[in-house]
């Protein structure tokens, strides 16, 4: 039976991470949301479920993946639970390194999420855009260097080599390094102009996961839906400005 | 061997946690930041491991969990390492469950730590009272009720009871939540000062996890350090409102 993947449609998003993960290990797997209303897929299916008045294990929030009867929410989670079944994390305590690099990735996505909605997820960004633009200078000044700094030197400290995060082996947070920083150049061109020469370990690392053959394959799909403003990495040339 | 727990000191933070589940269970522990710098504890220990440039699972922040030569980062990750080992958590698919709503709980943490800092984290909250009025208003009236229905929901649709939010046995997310309801009525007397009636089940819960030996011991110990306004949850008036 193929993963059931719950997210919302017309987005990355924080599902575009379980995505890839699914997608270099070649999992089957269904994106509901963007499924049929027909086959009782499609969003209905995904509200169904949150709004359930009897699942015992209901989500806060999408993402979340249902393999049977198990639902397992939040990115992190998701990629915990599916990495030693696909071959993307090891099966010894090491995943609990690997899980620790994937909960520092998803707080930097909330940052960038914050950026341009410092005040109320709720609220248009027009309408916070004097606190976003404060925030996002602080994290291209501060937040942005501090979480990359720490990144390369996660890569530069790796016993097995530069090639990898964790071990002498491809794991899902390769996968999601390599979306992280896509979104960060998306998001903020000029910031990001000199980022391969600040930061030479985590550029290659990006080069290598994009030239993976399923991943390329993928990226050049119409299942990855192009980078907009709906989504976490949005370009605000407003909020960009020139990095260090 | 004890487990070595790192944290900065003087508050509670992140680290409660952690201890809270620790205490309950009565494993062993070294809180090693408090501890005394002629027995190789204390910050300058915390902070050559942060520093280290040779250590391959550095972690971004505290809290970190050190068992042997494991280092497991992020509030959540240690209580998933944890929960099994002192028997906290189930051994099957469910511990998915318990760790997606510890995961719930870390990321309304963040909210509830942003609504003083919602520009810069790295900067002092009187430096940005004007938009942290504005984002605890929004969190206030949007955030916490969303978080807290839902956490009320996942009590009443416990198929075991209302009892704990995963099964029929207490596990450690069961004690987070006991943690985060004082944190917010700490924080915020006015907006939870009729947190009972909108949702019985998780005041009851608070309720319950106070009243357990090992938990009543600790919070009458002096290793339970008062809330203050240096941690996560901090009383600022002018940041609370009158509750709906």
């Amino acid at each position: 039976m193929p993963y059931e993947l719950y997210y919302w449609n017309g987005l990355q998003g924080r599902g575009e991470f379980v995505r890839l993960a699914l997608e270099e290990a070649g999992a089957p797997y269904v994106d509901v949301v963007r499924g049929s209303e027909d086959e009782g897929l499609g969003d209905a299916a995904m509200m169904a479920l949150l709004n359930s008045k009897t699942e015992p294990s209901i989500p806060f929030a999408p993402p979340f993946l249902k393999d049977g009867d198990l639902i397992v929410s939040h990115t992190a989670n998701i990629l915990l639970y599916l990495g030693p079944k696909i071959g993307l994390a090891p099966e010894t305590d090491q995943r609990y390194v690997v899980h620790g690099l994937q909960l520092t990735i998803a707080d930097m996505v909330t940052e960038v999420h914050d950026t341009h909605h410092p005040i109320a997820s709720g609220q248009y960004y027009e309408d916070q855009k004097a606190p976003a633009k404060a925030r996002a200078t602080d994290f291209l000044a501060h937040r942005l260097p501090k979480f990359m700094h720490y990144f390369e030197r996660v890569l530069a400290q790796n016993p097995h080599g530069a090639q990898h995060l964790v071990g002498e082996r491809l794991t899902y947070v390769d996968l999601s390094m390599f979306q992280l920083i896509e979104g960060l150049h998306y998001a903020f061109p000029r910031a990001t102009a000199r980022f391969a020469s600040h930061y030479p370990r985590l550029a290659a690392l990006r080069k290598a996961v994009a030239a993976r053959p399923n991943i390329a394959a993928y990226l050049a799909s119409d299942r990855r839906l192009p980078f907009n403003e709906t989504g976490i990495f949005r370009h605000y040339p407003e909020l960009d400005s020139a990095g260090h």
